[in-house]
């Protein structure tokens, strides 16, 4: 289907022109990647990626990395905010290994993906080499593969890594325009100094590497592992025809790195929640897109998709079951009433 | 429970300080309002109160009067946008026929509560006599008081009325400061010249009536019926200690009535969406309040309300079902790490 003639379904649905907002633009996209007339969401699945990272050793987060297993064993365990709103949201979850300093041992949701128990410490050299880069997307294609058997078209991305707002910092002033002082927020919950801290730590690091052009390379220096294995996964989704939800500023910037790659892959992304760092609402204005919820949200882990995930249903449901004006006998704002 | 023992019970969850945002905010909300340690929504129900408006024979609204019984058809119908919402997020629908010029028969989701077959026009006179008024508020006592008996603790607004902002519009001049060319906005999508023309009526109805200060007065005066009815079941569903949806802009200028009526409603009351009229953004920030979604809907008919509902119920479930930093084992942020 083209565009005009989807979009002439959503128009003549009994309400205003436009008036569903928002909806009529996930509406229209998802009829773009489905191509037919009614759109369905199958099995929605949510990965959340964990890994620690070399740089959290600079002080560069409000929290200690012992966080990163403890919030990986709450995931395993039930209890974190991304198993509520999955569980109220019938989204299936998974939790990957991609590299946390911690044995879990075995748990059904649990994919053993590691690495290493860490990535390099950035400030001095690369986060991680070429090979384990390639060894991170290999993971992702497998895991993705696994998650499309079972017949799923939407998947979502989250993820968890004391330390990751710095990588996501690189990998936005790399691959963009914006400057690292704009790029650089206050992750968990920095006071004034402790910002001013990360980012002398990573215009440090900027120091250290200089110039880098290629997108794998830039995602190889500065990591995780868990933003590569999610950059990987989002590339793997795009492959099967999945539509991706995108969460905060973390898997923005892991998108930003597929986009590079793959821009296509901008065309099945839904932009599910505005953090509060500037560097994401930067991206979303990069990327010229609307997210579906602005309500200050800062825990990662996908929240942000699993939250939005009813009103991408709602989306679909308009397009699916509102009654034209033709149908229901309603007259239109263009039309002549007798 | 005080509002610091709720907050606390909040803060303990394993996410970082504040990181749910408005979902902290809201299950706060419900926590004051329910006064027990465990939060519930129960039988969640959503009112459309529809009725036509004598104002809109004088050209404020870019739809025609027909529009407002054909749409309570398309309720009646199951094919408008608050059904499908409804259904999806399993919200019971009652409409009620306030005041619309048609006579719908039987339907088993419909109530006739209606008043006469329109207000008149406020142009020239009173929308409504103070006799009925107090009809319309007696129909909401019965109307909220039946869907109590359900064990329904959680109750959203919806309308259907073509000419119905204008009411909303001067409700909000009358009541507030805001000069009357910036309460006044598009409706369901006016041009520049038909909005124009709209400010023209109503600031020619605003000369008839002068000045009045009364608050039941202003909403005998401009109306409609099904607004009316709305603030009155706001009010009875205060009285039942439910917890209100609040719509968009109609639905916030009823608000605005009862609040002058029974200022502690505002306690109960979740704002869902922000409309684009500037108006209802000038009364989120009036009452103090943001809203759960701004993804520039313009149906009414409750949308905002049916599309938040589960984005409320998340709020509930973190509060009611995440791990605490103790339970889970996670280092809180001020702890020392052993």
């Amino acid at each position: 289907m083209q565009k005009q003639e989807i979009q002439q379904i959503i128009d003549l649905k009994t309400k205003p022109l436009g008036a569903l907002g928002l909806l009529e633009k996930i509406a229209l996209k998802i009829g773009l990647v489905q191509q037919q007339p009614k759109l369905e969401l199958k099995n929605p699945h949510l990965i959340v990626f964990a890994s620690d990272h070399g740089i959290s050793q600079s002080g560069v987060s409000a929290y200690p990395t012992e966080v990163t297993p403890q919030m990986v064993l709450n995931f395993l365990n039930n209890g974190a905010a991304i198993n509520v709103f999955c569980n109220q949201n019938k989204i299936e979850l998974s939790i990957i290994d991609s590299g946390v300093n911690y044995d879990f041992g075995d748990y059904t949701i649990l994919k053993n993906c590691k690495i290493a128990k860490s990535t390099k410490n950035f400030l001095c050299e690369s986060a991680m080499t070429s090979t384990q880069l390639d060894e991170c997307f290999t993971h992702s294609q497998k895991i993705v593969a696994e998650i499309a058997k079972k017949g799923t078209n939407i998947i979502g991305f989250g993820e968890m890594g004391i330390g990751n707002t710095s990588s996501a910092s690189m990998l936005v002033h790399y691959l963009t325009d914006l400057p690292l002082e704009q790029c650089v927020g206050r992750g968990t919950g920095l006071n004034d100094e402790q910002l001013k801290t990360k980012l002398e730590i990573l215009s440090q690091a900027k120091n250290t590497h200089g110039e880098i052009k290629d997108p794998k390379q830039i995602l190889a220096t500065f990591g995780g592992f868990e933003v590569a294995q999610m950059t990987g996964a989002m590339l793997a989704a795009f492959e099967h025809n999945m539509l991706l939800m995108i969460d905060g500023y973390i898997a923005s910037a892991a998108l930003l790195v597929a986009s590079k790659l793959k821009p296509e892959i901008l065309n099945n992304a839904i932009f599910c929640h505005q953090s509060d760092e500037f560097g994401h609402q930067y991206l979303l204005n990069y990327f010229n897109e609307e997210p579906i919820l602005k309500i200050n949200l800062r825990v990662g882990e996908g929240t942000g998709c699993a939250l939005a995930y009813p009103i991408i249903v709602s989306a679909v449901n308009f397009f699916n079951d509102m009654a034209s004006f033709e149908s229901a006998g309603v007259s239109n704002k263009d039309e002549e009433i007798c």
